[in-house]
C-alpha cells in the first residue's frame, strides 16, 4: 500500500464520513447485540444504513478503507466490524507533512 | 475545492512527484532564461521534460495541481511557471489533522 493508495482511499466524500464516525460510534451507531461498539467496531450492516447505501455498495467502500489499512475489519458470527486503525492514520498525518 | 478534490489531485505518482521538485527547484531544474526559477516557479517545457512526459500530459497533471490550488501558475510570454502554493499545502495538513 503506497501513500497513492492511502490518497485514493481518502478521496470519498462516503470513505471520510465512515472514518469520522468510527471516531465516536457510540455517538454515531445504535447499540449492538454482538460486538463491542468501542471494541470491535461497528457492524458493516450498521454502516450500510447509516450511509443509506445498499450493503454491497457500502461494503465495497469498507473494503476499500480496509484495503488501505484505514480501518480494521473483524468478523464476528456472520458479521464484520469495522474500527479505525488509529495507527494508519497517524502514519498518513505524518506522510502528509513532507507533502 | 473540497477535500475531495484535492486528495485526489495529490492520489497521482507523478503530480506528487512535481510538488516535491517544487520544493526546491534550483536543484531540480536548470537555470531559466526567463522566470525566476524561485520567484515565478518552473517552466512547464522544464517539468514536461523531467517527467519525460509530452507537453500536453505534463499540462494535464499541471491543471489538476492548479484546479487544486496547490500550485500556482504565472504566465511569462508564452510560457507558464508553476510554484507551489505553501499556504494550500498547509491547508492541507491542517485538514489531514481531522482525519
Amino acid at each position: 500500500m503506497t501513500t497513492i493508495d492511502v490518497l485514493k482511499a481518502l478521496a470519498n466524500e462516503r470513505r471520510l464520513r465512515i472514518l469520522d464516525w468510527l471516531k465516536d460510534p457510540t455517538r454515531h451507531f445504535p447499540p449492538q447485540v454482538d460486538g463491542d461498539l468501542e471494541r470491535d467496531g461497528v457492524c458493516a450492516l450498521y454502516i450500510a444504513e447509516k450511509l443509506g447505501m445498499s450493503q454491497p455498495s457500502a461494503g465495497e467502500h469498507l473494503k476499500v478503507l480496509a484495503s488501505a489499512d484505514l480501518v480494521i475489519g473483524t468478523r464476528i458470527k456472520q458479521w464484520v466490524f469495522y474500527r479505525r486503525n488509529e495507527q494508519r492514520i497517524e502514519e498518513v498525518r505524518a506522510a502528509m507533512k513532507d507533502l
